[in-house]
C-alpha cells in the first residue's frame, strides 16, 4: 500500500468505533476473528492471486481454478481447518469451482437423502475426495419445474439394477456445476419407473467417469455447456451437459432414505416425512443471503471509497474539484445500497436462526413453522438477490466510466452474482410462492387461527386496514413504530386486495394466473416488511461500541425511507399516507444522507474486506486509485507489443492503400 | 434453418401485415430495403461470422476485429457503398472497432472544427484511411467535466509550434476508442496557453505513431487501458491511454474554425458561433437513440421467441407444458419492453427530424430552438439508454438460466449496450441538464414568453395544475387525450414543485445541489411525456397495412400505462389521479397484454433481424432452440478433450490422495 492513506481524512471523520462495527457486521467476535484470520491468510498468499483472472482464456482460466481448488484443499488439510473455516476459505478464495458443488450440494444431498448404509459407504469417499460429485437435476428443457424432468430410471429386476436413460434431447442434464469436466459421480434426479409405473422424481448416485483415466464410462456423454456471462466469473466452473444411453447402476445407488425399491421391484415409502427433503433446498437458499449481503457490501465498499477519491466539477479559483460523494444524486443512489447491505446482513442472521429453530422443531415432528420458513426463505432470497444484482450494477455506474473496466472488479462481481436471481428458484416464481402463502394466511384469518412469526401482523388486520399515518413533520418518520405500521399497513392492504380480487374468479387457479403481477407486488411488500422489521428488532438489542448503534439507527431509517419513496405508489394507493407525508419522508431521507455522510467510508471499512477479496483498484483501501489504474493497464495482453497482432495483415494494407491485394 | 419453422403456429396468429410493419419499423420503404440488403449481405458472408467471438482471448479477438474492419472497408470500396450504406454495413457487422471512432468522431470533429485549409489537407487523408484517427478528450481524472481537462498545449512563438504535454498522471488521456493500438493520429483536447494565459479547451491534431513502422513517436506513450466488461463486447476496441512528454506540433494543427492562434501568439476568436461545436455532441447523442432502440429490439426479439418456445409447468394428463409467454408475470415484464422498443424507435425518428430542423435554422443564425434540442437530446439519450440496458438484462432473466449462456447472445448485448448510460454524458448528469432547462422554462412562464415544441404544455400550466383525471372505467385509459393530459399534468406539477422548493434557497446553486434527486425525477417525467406524446403523434399519421396501426395503438397504450403503473407514486402524489383510477389503468394494462399476445412473435419479426445480427440461439427465427444449444456446447474450448488441461496436475492428486507431494 506504499504507506500513504489517501482516505485518511475521510476515516478521521467517523463518529463511531469502527472495530466494534466490524464485530456487528461479522455477527460475533468469534465470527469476526475467523473471517479476519482466513481472509488475510488467503490475501497474503500469492497462490490465490486473482489479478489476471479476467484476461485469461477459458482454458487457462479453468486450469488455474483447478490449481486453486487443489491448493485450497491442501490448506484445509494442512491447517486442519474446521468445516466453518474451510467454508470461509473457499469464500475468500472467491472463485466458483467444482469443489463448491462437491462440498455444497453433492455431500449434503447424500447426507439428506441417503439411508444409513449409503452414508457409510459414500460419505468417507466423498469427504476424502476419492470421488468428486455434482448434483444433476436440471435438464435442457426443465428448470423450475422439477416434476417435469424427463430422465428415467427404470428398475430391471432381472439384474437388480436401474437403467438410467435420457429419452429425449431435452432430457439432457444441463447446468450442474462441476459436471462438465471434473466430477466422477453425480446425484442424478430421474423418474423412477418400476414395472411400468412412474413413481415420480428420485435421486440416484451414478458414476460418470473412470477412476483410472477419467474417461466417461460407456453410455455416458458428458461435457461443458459453454461460455457464460462475464470475464472470469462463472467461467471457472464446468457447468455441464450429460446424456445417458441406458446406463446401468446397482439398485442400492438409489438414495433410499425416503423411498426404497425392493429387490422384487416394489416401491415403498419410508416413514421419513417428505418435508425433510424440502429443508435442504431451503438451506441452500438461506445460504444465498450471506452471499448476497456479502456481494452487495463489496460493490458498495468499492463505490463508496472511489466516490470519496473521485472529484469532478465545482472547483472554484483553481481549487480542488468536489468529491463526487458529496453530490446528492450520488448519495441518493449509493447510501440506500449501503443501508441495504447492512439490512440484508441482519435479516440473514435472523433467517439463519429461524432455520435452525425450524430444524430443531422438525426433530420433534413439529412441522408447524415449516411453511413460514419456506415462504420467508423464498421471499428473502428473491428480494436480496435481485437487490444485490441491481445494486452492484448501480455501484458500477456510480463509478463512471472506470467502473466498466475489469480492473474495477465490478463487472465480474455482477456477472458472478446475477445468476442467483435465476438459480435455486427463479426470483419471480419464488415471489409467487410467497403470495400463495399470503393468500392462504388471509383466507384463514376469519377462522380464528392466529398468525404468528413474520405474519403476526395479519392478526391486527382490522386495525391495519383502517389506520392512517399520523406523521405531522419530517422527523416523525424516524420513529420505528411509525415506519413499522406503514410497512405493515401497506403489506396487509395489498394482500387483502389481492385476496378480494381472487375471490371474484370462479376457478382460483385462473385468478392466480390473471392476477400474478399484483400477487408478486404484494409478496414484495411483505418481504420488505420482514427486512425492515428485522433491522428494527436488531436495534432493540444491546449493541456495544461508541456510536455504533447510532449509525445503525440512521442506516435503518435510510433503508426504510428509501423503500417508502421508491414504492410511494403503494403507500399512497392503499391510502395509508398522504402525499404530504410522502414529501416529509423524502425530506427526512435527504437529512439522513447528510447525517451519515461523514461516516460512510468507515461504514464500508467495517466490512473488513481485504484488497484481495475486493479485487478492485477503485476500491483500494488506501484510495491510491489513479497510479494503480495506470499501472494495471500495461498488464493487458494487448500491450505486450506496440504493434498489435494483425497490424501487418490488416492495418498496413489500409494505410498503404493496398487493400485490393490483401488476404482478409 | 433445416426447413422446419417451430414458430409457425405463432406466426399464423398475427392479426396484421408483418411486411408493412417492417416498413414502419425501418422508417420508410427505402430505409427498409437498404437495411434488408446490407444485413443479409453481412449475414451470408462467413467472413463476418460472430460465432466464436465470446470464446476468444483478448488478442485473438482483437486481431479478428482488425480483420473484419479491413474486410468491411474492402466491401465498402468494392461495392461502392454510399455513406448511409457503409454505416449500415458497420452496424450489421456488429462489432465495435477503431473504424467507428475514425469515421464516427475523428472525421466529424475535423469537419466541424477545422477551417477550410484544414479540411482540404486532412479530410482526403482520413477518407482514404491513409491516416487513422481517434478523439482524445477524456482523461484519467476527468470525464464529464471537460473544462477540468489538464493536458496543455502551450504555444511557442519561437518555433511557431504548440507543445502538447501531460503535466500530471491524471491528465493522461484515457478511454478514447481506437487510440490504444491502431490510430496514427488523434484530435487531442487540451488547455491552450499562449504567453502564459490559459484560453481554455481547444482541439489539436496530433500524430501519434510513425506511418512507416507504426511505432509511437518520441514523447508519446500509448497503450490499451485493459479488459472491459463482458465477453467479446467492447474488448474488440482498443480504448487507449496516452501521455505526452512535450510533444511539438505545427501551429496549423490547432483546429481553427472557432478560434485561432496567430503567428505572434495572439488568441483570436472567429465569428463562428460556439454553439455550432455543441451541435456535433448533440448529433452523437441523437445517434444513440437508433442504437438504443435497435439493441432493445434485439433483446426483446430473443426473449419473445424463446418465451414462445419454452414451456414450463402446467401440463395436464401428460400433455405439453404451458408456453412461458402465456404467463402474466412473463407478459407484464416482456410486453412493455416490446412496446418500449417501438416507442424509442419513433421518438428517435422524430428527434432526427428535430435535429435536422435545428441545424437548418442555425444556418440562418436562428438559435432559438437550440436549447430545446440540447435538453431533449440529453434527456431522451438518458431515458432510452437506461431503459435499454435495464431492458436487455430483464430479457436475459426472462430467458431463465439459458439466458446466462453466451450462446443466448444476451450477455454480450448487455455488456456492449450498458456503457451508453455513462459515455457521451452520464445519464444522471444529463437529466440534471434537462431539469435546468425545465426550471428556466418555469421561471419564464410569468414573463409571458410562450413555450413551444416539447415544452408547449407548460403554456397550459394553470389548467394542468388544477385538472383531475376524468377516467371512470378502465377503457377510458385508451383515449390518447386522457393519457396525454395525465403525463402533462404529472410533468408540469413535478417541475413547478421543484421550482417552488428551489425558490426557498438563498443561493440557487445550493438549491440545485440539495434538491438534485427531485430535479432528476422531474426531468424523467418530462422525458417520458415526450416519448409518449411522440408515439401518439405517430399514430395520427396515415399508416398503411392491414392491422398495422391497430397493433401500434395497442403498443402505445401498453407503453403509457406501464409507465403510469410503474410511476404511480408520481401520479398519485401530484393528485392528478385517484388510486381507483390507478387500478383501472392496471386493469386495462392486463387486458392489453391479452390483446397483443397473439401478435408478439410477428411484432418482433417486424424488426427484420437476421439470425446473424441477433447472434442468439434462443432467438433463432425458426425456434429450433434445444438441438442448437446442445450442438453449440461442444464448440467450447473446454470440450476439446475429455480430460481437461490441469487434470493430471491438480485433480488426479486429489482423487489419489497424493496432495502432499503435488506441485500446486
Amino acid at each position: 500500500m506504499e504507506g500513504i492513506d489517501y482516505l485518511a481524512e475521510e476515516r478521521k471523520k467517523a463518529e463511531f468505533n469502527v472495530d466494534e462495527m466490524k464485530i456487528v457486521w461479522a455477527g460475533s467476535r468469534r465470527a469476526f476473528e475467523v473471517s479476519d484470520y482466513i481472509s488475510k491468510l488467503v490475501a497474503d498468499d500469492p497462490g490465490f492471486s486473482k489479478e489476471e483472472r479476467t484476461m485469461l482464456s477459458r482454458k487457462e482460466l479453468f486450469k488455474n481454478t483447478l490449481r486453486k481448488s487443489a491448493y485450497s484443499w491442501k490448506h484445509i488439510i494442512d491447517l486442519q481447518l474446521s468445516e466453518e473455516e474451510a467454508e470461509k476459505l473457499r469464500y475468500f478464495v472467491d472463485e466458483p469451482a467444482f469443489i463448491d458443488s462437491h462440498l455444497g450440494v453433492f455431500i449434503p444431498a447424500i447426507k439428506g437423502q441417503g439411508n444409513k448404509e449409503q452414508l457409510k459407504k459414500w460419505l468417507p469417499l466423498a469427504y476424502k475426495m476419492q470421488i468428486i460429485g455434482c448434483y444433476a437435476q436440471t435438464e435442457l428443457g426443465h428448470g423450475s419445474n422439477v416434476q417435469g424432468l424427463e430422465t428415467t430410471a427404470t428398475f430391471d429386476p432381472q439384474t437388480d439394477e436401474f437403467v438410467i436413460h435420457s429419452p429425449t434431447l431435452t432430457s439432457s442434464k444441463w447446468w450442474p456445476g462441476g459436471l462438465g469436466k471434473v466430477s466422477t459421480h453425480a446425484i442424478v434426479y430421474a423418474r423412477l419407473i418400476t414395472d411400468g409405473k412412474d413413481h415420480g422424481i428420485n435421486g440416484f448416485i451414478v458414476q460418470l467417469g473412470s477412476l483410472e483415466d477419467h474417461k466417461p464410462l460407456p453410455g455416458i456423454t458428458v461435457g461443458d455447456i459453454g461460455t457464460k456471462f462475464g470475464n472470469g466469473a462463472y467461467n471457472t466452473m464446468d457447468n455441464g451437459v450429460l446424456r445417458f444411453d441406458h446406463v446401468r447402476i446397482p439398485r442400492d445407488q438409489m438414495l433410499m432414505r425416503v423411498a426404497q425399491v425392493t429387490k422384487d421391484g416394489k416401491y415403498v415409502q419410508s416413514d421419513v416425512p417428505r418435508q425433510l427433503l424440502y429443508v435442504s433446498m431451503v438451506h441452500v437458499r438461506q445460504a444465498f443471503l450471506t452471499y448476497a449481503s456479502g456481494a452487495l457490501s463489496r460493490a458498495v465498499c468499492i463505490a463508496t471509497r472511489y466516490s470519496a477519491v473521485r472529484r469532478q466539477f465545482g472547483s472554484q479559483n483553481g481549487g480542488q474539484e468536489i468529491q463526487v460523494i458529496d453530490y446528492k444524486t450520488q448519495q441518493s443512489r449509493l447510501f440506500p445500497l449501503l443501508a441495504s447491505a447492512y439490512a440484508f446482513r441482519f435479516v440473514g442472521e435472523w433467517l439463519k436462526w429461524f432455520y435452525t429453530d425450524v430444524t430443531q422443531r422438525l426433530k420433534t415432528n413439529d412441522f408447524s413453522t415449516l411453511p413460514e420458513l419456506h415462504a420467508t426463505t423464498a421471499g428473502i432470497k428473491s428480494l436480496t438477490t435481485t437487490a444485490t444484482a441491481d445494486g452492484i450494477e448501480e455501484c458500477r455506474k456510480l463509478c463512471g466510466g472506470h467502473g466498466y473496466l475489469c480492473s474495477s472488479g465490478l463487472p465480474e462481481l455482477y456477472a458472478v452474482s446475477v445468476p442467483a436471481c435465476t438459480f435455486e428458484g427463479d426470483n419471480v416464481v419464488l415471489l409467487l410462492q410467497v403470495s400463495r402463502f399470503l393468500m392462504k394466511t388471509v383466507s384463514q384469518l376469519s377462522s380464528g387461527k392466529k398468525p404468528t412469526g413474520t405474519i403476526a401482523y395479519m392478526g391486527k388486520i382490522e386495525h391495519l386496514m383502517q389506520c392512517h399515518s399520523d406523521v405531522e413533520q419530517a422527523k416523525d418518520w424516524l420513529k420505528p413504530s411509525v415506519i413499522l405500521e406503514a410497512f405493515e399497513a401497506r403489506a396487509a392492504r395489498m394482500s387483502v386486495s389481492c385476496a378480494q380480487n381472487l375471490s371474484k374468479f370462479d376457478y382460483p387457479e385462473e385468478g392466480f394466473q390473471e392476477l400474478a403481477t399484483d400477487l408478486v407486488e404484494a409478496a414484495v411488500a411483505h418481504c420488505q416488511l420482514i427486512v425492515v422489521s428485522k433491522f428494527i428488532e436488531k436495534l432493540q438489542q444491546d449493541i456495544p461500541g461508541e456510536g455504533v448503534k447510532q449509525q445503525l439507527v440512521v442506516l435503518c431509517s435510510i433503508y426504510a425511507l428509501f423503500l417508502l419513496h421508491k414504492h410511494q405508489g403503494d403507500f399512497l394507493a392503499t391510502g395509508y399516507i398522504t402525499s404530504k407525508q410522502g414529501l416529509f419522508a423524502n425530506e427526512q431521507l435527504r437529512a439522513l444522507y447528510t447525517q451519515v455522510r461523514p461516516n460512510v467510508v468507515s461504514l464500508v471499512d467495517a466490512f473488513n474486506h481485504t484488497d484481495h477479496f475486493l479485487g478492485s483498484i477503485l476500491g483500494r483501501y488506501d484510495g491510491n486509485v489513479y497510479p494503480k489504474l495506470y499501472e494495471a493497464a500495461w498488464n493487458d495482453p494487448l500491450n505486450e507489443s506496440d504493434i498489435p497482432d494483425g497490424f501487418h495483415e490488416y492495418i498496413r494494407p489500409l494505410l498503404e492503400q493496398k487493400l485490393q491485394t490483401a488476404r482478409l
